[in-house]
């Protein structure tokens, strides 16, 4: 299984690539996707889009994951999330990927064991579990923290499966 | 010149193509794209994403136009918006188009004459400037009152220059 975490932003869009064989996690690749804030939005998102799209191709993950974020204080710049969201989540669904979403609070929790980790704490957690790392940026830290999550979720769920599937023979 | 207008919406995204000679506007069609609440929003996007690149590749339009909406109240359909307004610039960006964007006191400033008029007084503005034309449904008669903002924003601009280029001679 090859994971392709998102960390959306519309200025940086954070990306990170991982293998899970097991409970072996390998880190593939990590960037950022950056759109030029004097643009106009539409050309903005286009840029997204096209860089985003160009890393799905190169790497071809087997799964996605990107958060979800609910920003309350600020109604433009949750419109602006929103809009560099739908990308986040649009170019994987094209590559005919499942898209999973996950909240800011279970990635932390995941990763560092609590929901209210600091950023440096998420930042040392990823660095363990994919050693040797070279992180581009926080957005990419982030991004990476997101495909770790979804590669523990996904194996929760294969564990849980296979005991079904034990308790049923 | 050829108008498309866009009313971002998550399940119902209304469109609408004018076409534009003079001060002549010419409805050509409207219509609506659908996604279903039941599905996963990657999915929905993906299905919106698809419908839109359809209709701009059936009607080709040359111009397109998008409501500028900021919702305060709710951040959660703050944000879903956000995710719907990104296909509506995406798409007609990567036909080649260049996207204006109307906040919709503008669009009603421009249409009914006042910024702040009922949705039936510009359904029935729409109807006026666009005799015979049968409209597919709310959404679909704004996007209509979007691209004749859009139109008329563009005359402006064309006498200006106009007046600009004469005034220089």
């Amino acid at each position: 299984m090859r994971v392709m975490g998102i960390d959306p932003g519309l200025r940086n869009l954070g990306w990170g690539v991982i293998d899970v064989a097991g409970a072996r996690l390998t880190h593939i690749a990590n960037g950022v996707c950056h759109s030029d804030g004097s643009q106009d939005l539409a050309s903005r998102l286009l840029d997204l889009y096209g860089q985003l799209t160009r890393v799905v191709a190169q790497y071809q993950p087997t799964e996605a994951a990107v958060e979800q974020t609910f920003v309350n204080k600020d109604a433009v710049a949750t419109l602006k999330l929103g809009h560099a969201r739908a990308i986040a989540l649009l170019v994987p669904a094209q590559a005919g990927l499942t898209v999973g979403e996950y909240a800011p609070n279970a990635v932390k929790k995941t990763v560092v064991g609590v929901g209210k980790a600091a950023k440096a704490q998420v930042d040392h957690m990823v660095r363990m579990q994919l050693p040797g790392v070279q992180i581009d940026s926080p957005d990419a830290a982030d991004a990476l923290a997101i495909a770790i999550c979804h590669a523990h979720h996904m194996q929760s769920a294969g564990r849980l499966q296979l005991a079904i599937a034990g308790g049923a023979r």
